[in-house]
């Protein structure tokens, strides 16, 4: 690396590991008044009156709660919490036959990067898609229902962190790993890191008709860390960018082991060309994957040197530039996808390593930005007029610059210490320059107290003028990592599910609600209703369900109501079963009755005056 | 019954059930702008400021979410979502051991009422009660932590729908059940209802120095459903009342065959006296509870005639007074404690039903209230001036009136139907009379849509001028059936747990934390501390657990970090094990091995610049 950038020394990492640098803020506009000019007060830029709504959308992903957090913007109101890789007692997600079967068992979920589906590299409000780091799954949410279509376990894939992001036409989402594990994330001694371990990146399509996620291809990687990913735009349509750490390949002690080169790499990658090569036969198929190796294709992976521990790469609107962020660096790096063309043109190569060309530096490298005492910079958005915001996690701050020149424009503080940022349609060929929202990890004593461990805080951003101001701050449940911003028009839903008469498990007339038995298995066919279930018309009490024990049951339920916010839930005292039923949705609860008894079962989704007498009983006869 | 309140027909309760009256509301101020007086604008009226605080908490149950959601009131900022009768991904709750166990297996909860532990009739800010409507639970949460405590399965109790409520010096909480089925849940055919089937209500007590949870004694009671009910507070301290529906002992299709009678009944009972009973031994033994049989004794509990399937009794904050609330009547109706003591000492009794005396409706009935044109009023809260605001259902509105009176004194449109209502301290004996919170049911096209299932709507309501004015609304999650709001000051919490040197799993020393095998058991004792994990001081990796396939894996991990606001997380990739470990905190997880590999290990919740550092390995030998 010709001109290295400034690093963080050893002990100094410690010290920042352990220590908060808070920006000075006692500049920050905190009055709630009008101006004299007229201007609306902070207090009513956020004020969102009943019969006016938000004017975007957040998605918010929500970490280690496995969920989805819905926010309007400028009002930051959590309009929902979508489960999307943990169970959810709300809305019995995980309880229903499809839900429980998708989920696969598993109780948690850390939800990290959410990603709205494209066209021409704008968000087009179909589809959301997320990864979890926790036990390494994809999903992809329907945006006019929001609700979860589809969950994909990804092999070789351990601990997606950096993901999901998708091309600008959703061609695809890559996967690629926090961590390095054995393929298959078989057993292995980690003294044979540098041997037996891999990264992994995994190239993922929606099939369209089916709403289903598969696994296209693979590349196997070197046993680093891979950190934070942006797809190309425009010019580098057809590339992505990744960070990397842990070059060293340290097997413990990462924050002093991961931490001692002074550069790790951004990881280039042409996806049309790895595309091509898989067509051509160029990759290996291992349990049922095809998977590029490096060490075996000669193009379409390069590296490019960059300070030590990046945290963010981001790629500018015009899709012509990608920025890296330092993290144990107080600098941010400009990179032109044009001049890395043209380095790889020109076989600008200074060495291979692990297979993968290193571009030189300086080919590639068009301008390093430190800001004074901006420390511990993250994440990078960008607004209307290509003008980039890096979150600054040490000095609690975000810093506007420009790409251009590297200038600083502006910089706010905020309370405290920012991961990401998200700023509305940030991430599309055109941000609208509206907003930005800080996601700081620390509160402290931003909010009324609620014991040892504090909400996360999310601050909302005004960038109608030239100077930053925050007005907002909004607690949030652990943990927003990323978000997008989305303008509230572009996301249509519908009001009700749709009559499905081809659907078998359906029941939309009373007359046709009936219970089943086959062997020992009762099927019911039943429906609700304001104020009522029925699950046999034929019987004596068409709201009793009576089994014997050891059945098994399966319940499918209709809510018949087609009108607008009239959800049904279905709960089963004692029994642990729970679903509920949109309207004019159809769901299935299975369970065996292991348990002979009397088990009221009622709606739990207030519905009408009368939902407190809707209800009725699973009877369990004893064997 | 002398006086017959109006009923709604038979007919008019179909009606009721499909559709949604909404109040008039084109009068409702909407305008932001500060009034030419002065006078702060509504936007400016819920604003806080960063550096300034929310006045008060408001506790909303989450109801079949199984979770305590926290806000800050006037802002409605959500603080804090605590976990209580349902598993959580972002905390791990229900994942380590401790409270793995207190939520015994289950998957979800139906949190219904919550409950401030009390002090001469006010909220203490010392515990939080609530009630679980799914699985028949009871919960405590300490309020310095805000974190549950404890969880007890109450037996007899199906659907304990109207607890929690305290007595005024939390001597108990009161868990009436919402449905009657024979004792123990056994099996009977619904044939035999009437002689099979019972009410039970539970007397359950907290140990102030274990927090744990016990039953006192029982109560057995007609096959009827209860519903609302309230401890009584002064002159009635001695005494709670709750509401009943389907006196009509119907087993099916209960909006029709639960509301055929034009009265229901209020159960008076004085607890003092039925706790006198147990301790004379005039109580049955069942199951080892104490079971108090109304054909058996002769006093300590009373029934009062109410106009047909009431929901809401509330106590008025002097103690003198209860306001039953008729749902399917258009009226509230206002009972005086004093002359029900008057009637029970003079023997006013019309009948006896099941064992229990009838007190003469004219001898206790003190007023019935009918605001015109206001439909489905459900529950009632209290002023720091007495006055009573009753929330409408049907007709979508709170209205404020003298309980001294039945006079109107106010009405204001809420949207949409709301079931309770919250006003600040209003369950206490001296409410503020600053705010009351309507808890809306249906939200309709207030907010964002989020596809065919809305959230519910809370609407903040400013009682500081003698005219109601809605101020804001907030979105909510499923499903807050009722809340309590406390003045910010009551909560003292701490900030990190104290270090416990007696605790035999903690490691606070680096040089302790140390792995020990005990035949196919591996105990853990490590540390997390920003930025990594020790788990064993003398191991080549410190940050690595190897175990055999097969192993008991048994982690106590402890925080070592005593830092306001720096909690750490514990995941294992791919083994769906997640902990949380607040600042100074100890967790214990336990698991077997069933299955070889490498598994990485992380923190899961943001703790520093080098947070993504903070890993390990999890590595399973195979058999």
């Amino acid at each position: 690396m010709k001109k290295a950038v400034p690093a963080v020394s050893g002990i100094l990492v410690g010290f920042l590991a352990a220590t908060v640098f808070f920006a000075d803020f006692t500049t920050q506009g905190t009055s709630t008044s009008a101006t004299p000019t007229g201007e609306k007060s902070t207090a009513e830029k956020v004020y969102i009156p009943f019969g006016q709504q938000d004017e975007y959308y957040m998605f918010a992903s929500g970490g280690h709660s496995g969920q989805l957090f819905v926010y309007g913007v400028p009002s930051m109101r959590r309009i929902r919490t979508v489960p999307v890789f943990s169970p959810d007692s709300a809305t019995g997600y995980g309880f229903d036959k499809e839900t429980k079967e998708m989920l696969g068992g598993f109780r948690w979920g850390d939800f990290h990067h959410p990603a709205f589906s494209e066209k021409n590299g704008e968000y087009d409000g179909k589809y959301m898609f997320a990864t979890d780091v926790a036990n390494n799954r994809v999903a992809v949410m329907d945006l006019s229902t929001f609700v979860v279509k589809d969950i994909l376990k990804v092999p070789n894939t351990v601990g997606p962190h950096c993901a999901a992001f998708v091309t600008q036409n959703s061609e695809y989402l890559f996967l690629p790993t926090r961590f390095s594990a054995p393929i298959g994330q078989q057993y292995a001694s980690l003294d044979d890191y540098k041997t037996k371990y891999n990264g992994f990146m995994s190239a993922v399509k929606m099939n369209e008709k089916t709403k289903k996620l598969e696994v296209a291809w693979q590349v196997k990687l070197p046993p680093w860390s891979y950190d934070l990913s942006d797809a190309g735009k425009k010019v580098s349509g057809d590339w992505a960018v990744v960070t990397t750490y842990n070059t060293e390949e340290a097997t413990t002690n990462m924050e002093i082991n991961a931490s001692q080169k002074d550069r790790d790499y951004i990881l280039l990658f042409n996806w049309r060309e790895l595309e091509k090569m898989v067509r051509e036969g160029k990759a290996d198929t291992i349990n049922g994957v095809k998977i590029i190796d490096p060490l075996k294709v000669k193009s379409g992976l390069y590296l490019v040197p960059v300070a030590k521990s990046p945290h963010g790469v981001d790629v500018t609107p015009d899709g012509k530039r990608f920025i890296a962020s330092g993290k144990l660096a107080p600098a941010m790096t400009v990179f032109s996808f044009e001049k890395a063309f043209e380095a790889i043109k020109n076989n600008k190569i200074t060495e291979q390593v692990k297979g993968i060309p290193v571009l030189d530096y300086a080919s590639v490298m068009e301008r390093e930005v430190n800001p004074e005492n901006a420390l511990g910079p993250l994440h990078t958005q960008f607004d209307d007029k290509g003008m980039a915001y890096t979150t600054m996690f040490i000095s609690s701050e975000i810093v506007k610059w420009d790409p251009n020149t590297g200038k600083t424009l502006d910089r706010v503080p905020v309370q405290y210490s920012p991961g990401h940022s998200v700023s509305a349609e940030g991430d599309s060929v055109s941000p609208d320059g509206r907003y930005i929202v800080a996601l700081n990890k620390l509160a402290k004593d931003t909010y009324l107290s609620v014991g040892p461990s504090h909400p996360e805080s999310m601050q909302l951003i005004d960038l109608a003028s030239d100077k930053m101001r925050v007005i907002q701050s909004a607690p949030v449940d652990p943990e927003p990592h990323y978000a997008q911003m989305i303008k509230a028009d572009k996301i249509k839903t519908i009001e009700v599910y749709p009559k499905d008469e081809t659907n078998p498990n359906a029941v939309y007339q009373q007359k046709n609600a009936r219970i089943e038995r086959k062997g020992n298995e009762v099927h019911v066919y039943g429906l609700a209703m304001r104020s009522k279930f029925i699950f046999d018309d034929k019987a004596k009490r068409k709201d009793t369900i009576e089994v014997k024990e050891g059945d098994k049951v399966v319940i499918h339920l209709t809510n018949v109501d087609f009108d607008e916010d009239i959800t049904h839930g279905f709960g089963i005292n004692g029994y642990d079963q729970d679903i509920e039923v949109q309207p004019g949705e159809t769901k299935t609860l299975e369970f065996v009755a292991n348990k002979a008894g009397t088990f009221p079962l009622y709606c739990t989704n207030f519905c009408s005056a009368l939902h407190q007498e809707m209800n009725g009983y699973l009877l369990v006869q004893p064997k």
